[in-house]
């Protein structure tokens, strides 16, 4: 499986923690469930009675990996939970979150979604002093900065610590006595905060508030970091803000679920929105909107809304995952997509499509479908993307292929059009993309598609250097 | 859970055979996977070399259950598969199709879709006789028919055998040299032929075709037996059919996946024109079309057509189950919808929605969902549900619950409004349903919703008195 | 494996029952675990409340298969249940006993050990009189024989049907209201009755009894049917014994565990006194006396007392079976012998050994066993083995290998010992075999070793004609 | 479960490692499979193709916990092991060895037996330097050490950072190039040098040689540090030895196999030879002597040769161990007994028994034995101990109870003879005990006997600060 040969890193998770609750680690249980599409890999809930710190945790889904008799065994009124996507392999049980580590201060747990940039740099330090290292986490890395006598003698040595770090990350850190909820200073990924009766919650999305029917409060500013503890809650700037954000638009277009807000807007609207302004920018005489399943539904809404065309149905899914099929020795191009889409023919054949896909990467995948229902007797084919060509690595935690990989490097649309096979191709443009979001366009991370950093990377740091060479490690 | 208190019997089940492919098994198993929608709790496999039969089949999904290794073991030309839904607890193993017996004629492995009506009383007699039996599924009285010696002596004694059964039933019979394919003659559960290049193909749906590239040749006729063998494919009337047909139109409704052709149409075709009749039948000004996931988008498509109002989305659904989650203490009467859907609050507050039900049975899931829009702020909710009220049971196949616990049962459609706490509710007619279909209206059963049975089911044998005696055996 | 090669039938089983005990279920998984050396290819338990039975069964050990879970579901009084040693493979899950069938008379569970001559023959006429057959387990033909009308009108119709078996077999019938313990009219198998309190108890060896601290009451007698009912214990004579009897010595040899009283005789009781016979009849100067592990220790004990030469140890054993060893490329000819010992070479080193075996079968692992102890410096090796040459086929429920696979066929003694590599070999002979055990000389079936069988084999139904026919089944 | 409360240390543990084989993964399975009487908790490996680490590992048997595909990915030329006895839990497969870490000077693992007496102090040590823990071994402390810069500047670091262990450990260390095998310099624990063709092998005892068929060389040298990589073995003197030895005797009583070479001399042979001299210091008049299984049977075998009383047995003994045995309510004392031993009643019924322990330590099991011994009619037990009163601590890597709980503290012979309910009763003396072994008294540590500590203890750092502390974080 590709998937496996990924190298493990924070991005693709998701976070929640919550203070003050009896019921904390079930309705972490819940909270990561609900987020459980930013990362099927691994699951983990820390949880603390105020003096010590308990850890379940493993590789699979939440609803698996964390039984129930673990779940009584970790029943504390505290708790921070994590769901993370890839991983390098079978042997990373090491690697899942939240980690749990002793120092001199005692026990603390980490939790993180993101990836920072400087995890590697740091890492050389820390060995060159003598540090040694257990996980391929670039979470690790914050604990040894921790730990370190000169920041632990700071008033506040966790946000002392937080300034030492560059690159996308939104933090939970679990002491025996509090909850430290933390977000980049560009705001990279989201982080919100809720209300459960008299507990306190943070989750990466709000659809985990939903499914525990705690309230949103307000989400976690770039740069801030809340402490939770028995006296309540307290904010800290911890780092300041240049104006310069970078929420990080993928949340948008691909991520986060529908039903969540993020940086301040439904998910579902403005893919709605996105799917609008592609029907502006690129209309087209057809007969019906389609999406390629699943993610596409909101923008296909969108495009059939403002150009008129009859939403459709072109594929069916299978949901019904199995461990044991095998690729036969006559291997299909096609095969991925059939496991999993079946082509609706009679509601395709000789039909003009407007195909709706959210993005494309690599598009072998997006060229199966493409092929799947030229087949099934499609009249045209018209494929919109609600997003703009992607060309460029992203460091700051989406796990894009090498660019070599990418459809879209050293291809013009009419290429890509070519190469997928069909009749027409647009792709979103980022004004357009834009334009459905609600911030200043300073305020968002659209690097993947334009190459426009919000962070000096004249000399990136490879995001993949901590992974490769701790891919000796762990096979 | 509900589901595991249900007896077990051949209904709800998917069906897969092919003859003459060295990659039998492997196919079987993809065909099986194709049409797990029909059945989720027991898969097997039985496959033939032409001197006998093997198999391998277990508890769980056809991805699961049947290991690489185990489908290598059974690797020959010949094979038929099943998928069920329904089980009466965990030590049903032995019910787990396709069966395998030995009798004097050699070896028999059977698959089953449909409900014997006669299975009780022919089981009752065959006792009287000093049979014994080993499972619950009605399938074993079959094989005790087809190995009495009086039977045997028949010419064919198989098409002799179908004579003395009552009922719904699609059946795959595979004997070490043939593979024969029946239906009962008033066609209640589909089945279809196909062609993967010289190897023919039987299944309950098409998408089981479409999945290997098979080509769809004919239905399988109602009260026709094909036998296939090394010398191809012969076709036998085994009873006549009388003019009335009966089959079953809650396949077009909700069984069957929306790419398949069943009874001679499109599935997804056929939903759409349902949620068009349905809009023609109770128009309502609103602001958005919304399906319940996942079964009713294409008749929503088809509402929206008709009626101009835009199609959207209201819900978002999990698909990551999982084993552990327990529920909490203090119980919550919208549990079962949160764990599925989340309501995409914004899409939803403050419009005017018209809601597409496939179907309501219970009426309680269809209540805690309208409940949760209501509370994301819906301004109107109704309720277009695109089939008309089930009022009456199935003695065919479908394991509706009793007849007291339907929502309109003894409740008149503003009762059932007032119940779900909607503001307005249509049902699809009678009439409109059939309008959707295109066999003319003698061919269908839709006693459940109409009380008028194919069949005369004055003196019904009771459906569930098989499953009631055998839940001695079978904790 | 080989051993999955094997057919399955009854032999090399273990019995337990227990009648009138709250705990019956939980005892009688005690009881077959200290019977596991009867059997550890699959266990099961069947109990009845009075009314209806239920049953709890798999694949593997006892304590495995059977979950506390699954006991508490099975909390009843009454119970019995089986362990079987020998399989044909992965797919037997219907062969596990007990075998639970439903027939006119209502439900019924068996349990068997032995062998049943006439189960093919038996099971030929009910297939030709159209009954289908789903298991490889003869015990399945006493049922139908059981269900069989003429039989059913009969006034004790199961001691009737006993009437009809050839062969040997000790028999545990549960019935909703009663269970039956049965031996067949040779006494080939051991099974006793016990009492612990109120309730009654059955096994096949009196081990069983100790582990629930059961009082032994005496032993079933061949040819009587015992049925225990809420009234008590009724006695019945079903076949008559015409004076030669069949008690199997190999059990006294090899099966049962030494704390067993078997036949009327503790089982370690014997074995000193065959091993002091074998001192007897064959004197050797020597060292040490040492034991090929773990059987023939109460045989060595019994040689070091009669000779005066010291009891000594030449191997220790590994008991820590795992799943995953592979066999290295460079196959090793005595690799399944240092799996499971090691030689203690400072305690063999230039020592002369009298090396004591129970029996020897194939005499490949002997003679590896044989070679290692050369290689640790042995100086010199005299084998005793405390039983006579095996030499023809067992009819009766031991699975020997065919004939020709036993070192013994064709070879003279002096033979085996150049075969063997060791300086001298000697077993005991046949009087010394019958002189350590109580009963007459007519009561034991000693034919393994002279080819004297109890009943008429002159044209013995092929013991694996029923299992060979199966295997079309199961692979 | 009583073993699941005690924290895990290094001790009870077997290592083995080889360097230069191609099937090294292989042959480190097998020669832990030979060693798994010294850990069944868990097990792993760590293998090296000269530039990176690799490593498989897992809670349990060796043989179940790697798999032949997880063998198969780490198959390389050099390799090192670990099994483990003791647990804290559940939730400690971080703490499964060997450990892998990274540091500035690459991939190191490390696999241990034997216990830090200093551990806790330098642990308290780094994490005042701000260094972070993940484990509870004491191996991890040793790794800091290492990658200290103070220390890693040294022209032999490792050879350095040994100086600073106190306590007792034999320890392999697998870098990417070569393999390290270091003992303590009181020689605490055994590990012996082996060569197999052209590999070098380590081991904890001999038997790991045998199964692999490899050729004892020498025994590593207290105090010395081997180093073998592809240029060969060299050998180094990391730390003067004073004199004073500490070779574990407990070893030689309990831990290791009989077929084994210890501290110069086969188990067997010395536990015969104390087995004599317990016969010869405590005679009895009597008419079998029978060892309590399984460790006290070359003691019993060295106590009737001595003595002339014939070699008998009382018990035999259940292998057959199943997860799923619970304890009944009317729970029992002589529960554990029974599971394990059966008593052959006919065996020692009116019978005067010689009864032989290797060791006692609590006391509950042993009088357990002795009560099923007296109930089944022993006339008089003798019971003879092949070691003496377990009075004191061990800090070196035995795990004995609480002083509090072994029967010897504070109690006179007398008082224990009464205790367990016998007639006499006699402890091997301590002289008797040194009789047995070859090197002078001075070489061994008696401590646990005698109180007599190789190493000053007048304060001794509580061998459980380190797990008592870490208990926090592992429930």
């Amino acid at each position: 499986m590709p998937a496996a040969s990924r190298p493990t890193v924070g991005h693709y998770c998701g976070l929640f923690g919550i203070f003050g609750h009896p019921e904390a680690a079930y309705l972490t249980q819940l909270g990561l469930y609900a987020q459980q599409h930013r990362g099927q890999e691994a699951a983990g809930i820390c949880t603390t009675d105020g003096t010590r710190i308990q850890r379940a945790a493993g590789m699979g889904l939440v609803g698996n990996v964390i039984s129930p008799r673990a779940l009584e065994a970790i029943r504390n009124p505290v708790a921070i939970g994590h769901v993370r996507y890839s991983t390098t392999g079978s042997n990373c049980d090491l690697n899942v979150q939240p980690l749990l580590f002793e120092f001199a201060g005692g026990q603390v747990a980490t939790a993180h979604n993101g990836n920072l940039c400087n995890a590697s740099l740091l890492r050389k330090r820390f060995e060159d002093d003598g540090h040694i290292f257990q996980t391929t986490c670039d979470t690790e890395v914050i604990v040894h900065l921790l730990a370190k006598p000169a920041h632990q003698a700071k008033p506040d040595s966790l946000a002392h610590v937080l300034g030492h770090l560059q690159g996308a990350y939104c933090l939970l850190v679990l002491f025996p006595d509090r909850l430290v909820a933390a977000r980049d200073p560009y705001g990279f990924r989201p982080l919100s905060l809720g209300r459960l009766g008299d507990a306190w919650v943070v989750a990466s999305e709000t659809c985990a508030f939903d499914i525990i029917d705690a309230e949103y409060v307000r989400d976690v500013e770039p740069g801030e970091m809340i402490t939770i503890t028995a006296e309540g809650v307290a904010s800290k700037q911890f780092a300041p803000t240049n104006g310069r954000g970078a929420a990080c638009i993928f949340e948008q277009i691909y991520f986060a679920d529908p039903s969540s807000t993020v940086f301040g807007q439904n998910v579902h609207l403005v893919r709605v929105a996105m799917g609008r302004r592609l029907a502006e920018e690129s209309p087209v005489d057809a007969d019906l909107v389609v999406p390629v399943p699943n993610c596409a539904r909101c923008a296909s809404i969108g495009y059939s809304q403002f150009s008129g065309i009859p939403f459709g149905r072109a594929f069916t899914t299978s949901h019904f995952v199995g461990r044991s099929f095998i690729m036969p020795n006559q291997a299909d191009r096609d095969w991925a997509v059939k496991m999993k889409l079946r082509v609706i023919k009679e509601a395709v054949k000789d039909r003009r499509l407007v195909v709706i896909e959210d993005s494309v990467v690599r598009g072998t995948t997006t060229r199966g479908k493409m092929g799947a229902l030229r087949r099934a007797g499609a009249k045209e084919i018209h494929l919109r993307v609600a997003s703009p060509p992607i060309r460029h690595p992203c460091y700051f935690g989406i796990d894009f292929p090498d660019p070599s990989r990418l459809v879209a490097t050293g291809r013009s649309v009419e290429e890509i059009r070519d190469y997928l096979g069909i009749d027409s191709l647009h792709y979103l443009s980022v004004e357009g993309m834009l334009s459905a979001v609600s911030m200043p366009k300073e305020k968002y991370c659209t690097a993947c598609f334009t190459g426009d950093y919000p962070v000096d990377v004249d000399h990136p740091v490879d995001k993949y250097a901590l992974e490769r060479r701790q891919l000796r490690m762990f096979k």
